[in-house]
């Protein structure tokens, strides 16, 4: 495996900070560049101005890592970098890693000498994002409603990671959860999880029948007509990468209440969620022996 | 069964208010008196003056039912009234319902020719409450850490109601549960749970290895010693009644994160809390036929 | 806590064999007696007749410890002991433990100078033995019917210890389980394990409605008109202890499958069932201290 | 949808038996052919010889259909009949459905005008059969062990359709589950399942800790080393289809108890495995519209 001894973290939010803390304490040198804003950076780490930088073994970017394509994804840092010049202080032979590179990105950094790999191409890490995906989920039902979760009607709409994880907790709490779904597979999975399935075309039906429902299919599942048959206090979390799952707007002119919940690991568990990068970069570099 | 139609609800927080809702629902007259200032009321519910009640089957108490044991318990009434005071407008017949009654009120009701009974006396109510006690704990460690409850190393002492009900809900999210308890047989049964189980004695090594504590037990368990034990990024959540299990000076003084959470059902889910009171409520009256 | 070498294991059946099996795994001296025609002794295990006992600190007896209340329930052994002689052979400061001793063995016991107590009082052993009991009557649900546990229909008669176990076993096989119990605070606690409850005056519609009964109550709930109700192919487990919970004769007229299981724990998994009286003795000897 | 009314069950065991039954609870007619010495037919089933049955609208095969590709399985039939002549009875505009069908036969039926499909090519049929094959792998470990599934140390290797079924049953029975795969991403979901996950290379390790093994990958992992570090008491079922998972000329040799489990639902749930079959039918039927 790699030496992990020698890793710089370029920017990110408190789940980078997070990562940078727990290399911290496997014993390596960790550097934290572009991190200027943020006081949850532990005294092991150390931070750096790009210049400063020394030889180091591994390069790790956020998730995503760079905002609109141009500049690195660094929120705690007033003035982020383009991303071209982030290649500028890594030696050849390092490794890069990051979430959602951008193909030219990748492209140049090997034209430098360095290995590359997107982890978020991993399918172990987006299983394991799903568990703070679902608990945020989970959070955002206990705060915004009057009920407990126990007892209460939850529909999951689609049965593909995210769908699964919330399923399983829901469950675990209590609820009674219906999972409604294209192929006839995800509802015998389903129904073997212990929830009630029904195929999309009776999406209406137990949508009106629910207290809570939580979309995790990215097309719009919610238009007009089914929303103005939900039941008055019915709470819509929207899981779905954008465009949504949901016409917000007739959501708006109805009155339903909706929340579009998106990139929940950083922001409801940022420590387990840098455990999870940790552990899926280890696994790249195990590999790469 | 008495009649539900005319029914009072005399006062109370959030969960009274939806408790008067559901009444309503059901069809009854349902007069809400001293609710001035809550905005919550359904338009089924008729908003009376204490002079302008008719005569009622049915007059339901908050929990609890007075406040420092002199004024009705009625957050959304700018002044209250004396509790020998409610009574003057119920009509001998009616039943008196409510928690936590003074023996005093409930004689003197009794000698007004009213059948009295207090809800929080009877085992259902207070072990269905523990389902949202629970919930609120989780809501709270969800809030207030930056992990997953998934895989998180939690810590409950006690096995009485509370902590069963929060064990359940704790494995039901993934946590690796360790209860605490004195008898041999609450550690059997916690055990049958799925949860580790150990003696009390064990307390002080269970909590050095714990990122979530839950305390469910009302005496000071949790002492300067085992508080300087804990690890620093433990958050200890005390569910227990005053005067709490915590020497909350110390914790202070230690840095230890401790959230004493009292009163949770009505404050995290007002609806459910309601449902289970008119559950009881409907208990009290069947039996008594 | 007493040294557990020297113990001696006084008659019974395969449990007890896996018990001085377990004891002898733990470094003592383990001396076995009345267990002739038993073939699965561990050679570390020294079987030796009454007058060749060297003096010990234990002496065992089964569960129950004797048979008609007269004889050593010893069924290895061809013409097992009256319960005076076995006392003979036990030096004064021994401890005896037994399970459901006569009173007048105990005081006899005292009077020789021994230490007595009975393990069966212990509420841990109970709770424990219940899960060999709900597993048992698992594997004869399993192996009696033509469908699978999952998504079956079943009704669990009482919620007591073994009620309890049986549903959260059930429950964990994917059933659907409804419980019948007496008190409203069962039926709570029936509710928050994820179970449907209902009242015991709905036992004939619950039970006209089950595939799988499973009954924990030792008093005739299942009489002629109950059991006219029951499906064609309904199952009946009978877990109460004498004398049941079924009108056998009903039954058999009316074709009803009843099964009427006893001693589960002892049949199904002596290796457990011994190691749950091997714990009870720490406990009882720890606490001696 | 098809009528159902005019089916008829070709041969079979005790599951297609159960499946005439069903059928025929439906209200439509149903015809059995081939099930002479089969006892258990309801009243309303039709036996009827080959050249007495009338037009029909469905024609059910067996699963597998057919035995050595050459005879109708059908072993309650003394002289099955070969395959080419079963389709001279059906006439053309009906549908054939049966499991395994040999491409020849498929072939023929189309050229004889009938639809075609195989129902063991369904993904729904496949998930939902792993629950009867965990449930009989379940059954075989409580009646071959001598301790409680509660507690055991459960290991089970591969992750997917059976692996997944049989870690969520022993979860359910509170057994303490290892799964060994070999990829990252089913060591994930494993994880979250509940289970502890270890990755392949790791196996002769787990399985040296394991009370109960269930084997679902269809390649000798349990070879003569790893066999030879088990514990004396661990107990191997082999659920993996034909040439199996263990050496099982080592396993004998070194004493190690393995049981080879193929074909669990009809044996272990036939009416349970009819009712999957059933519902496949009726997936393919509806979807044809």
């Amino acid at each position: 495996m790699v030496e992990k001894k020698g890793a710089a973290v370029f920017g990110g939010d408190l789940r980078q900070c997070c990562l940078c803390n727990l290399l911290a304490q496997e014993e390596g040198e960790v550097y934290a560049l572009y991190f200027d804003q943020c006081g949850e950076l532990d005294k092991r780490v150390k931070r750096v101005q790009p210049d400063e930088l020394p030889e180091i073994g591994l390069a790790v970017f956020p998730l995503p890592a760079f905002c609109g394509g141009e500049r690195l994804n660094a929120p705690f840092c007033p003035s982020p970098p383009l991303w071209e010049s982030c290649l500028d202080y890594i030696k050849p032979g390092a490794w890069v890693l990051g979430g959602m590179l951008p193909a030219r990105f990748c492209e140049l950094a090997k034209q430098r000498g360095l290995h590359v790999a997107d982890y978020y191409m991993r399918e172990e890490l987006s299983v394991l994002n799903c568990i703070p995906t679902a608990e945020g989920a989970l959070e955002i039902a206990m705060r915004e409603t009057s009920r407990t979760i126990f007892g209460a009607r939850a529909l999951v709409t689609g049965f593909g990671r995210v769908g699964k994880a919330m399923v399983k907790l829901l469950l675990g709490c209590g609820a009674k959860v219906t999972v409604t779904a294209r192929r006839q597979e995800d509802l015998a999975w389903a129904r073997m999880t212990g929830a009630a399935a029904e195929p999309m075309e009776k999406l209406a039906a137990a949508a009106a029948d629910a207290d809570l429902i939580f979309n995790t299919v990215p097309a719009c599942l919610f238009g007009r007509e089914i929303l103005a048959g939900l039941p008055k206090e019915c709470l819509l979390i929207d899981l779905s990468s954008k465009p949504g799952g949901v016409d917000f707007e007739a959501a708006k002119e109805l009155g339903v209440r909706v929340i579009w919940a998106l990139s929940l690991p950083g922001k409801v568990a940022p420590l387990t969620a840098a455990e999870i990068i940790r552990d899926t970069i280890d696994h790249i570099l195990e590999e790469w022996e």
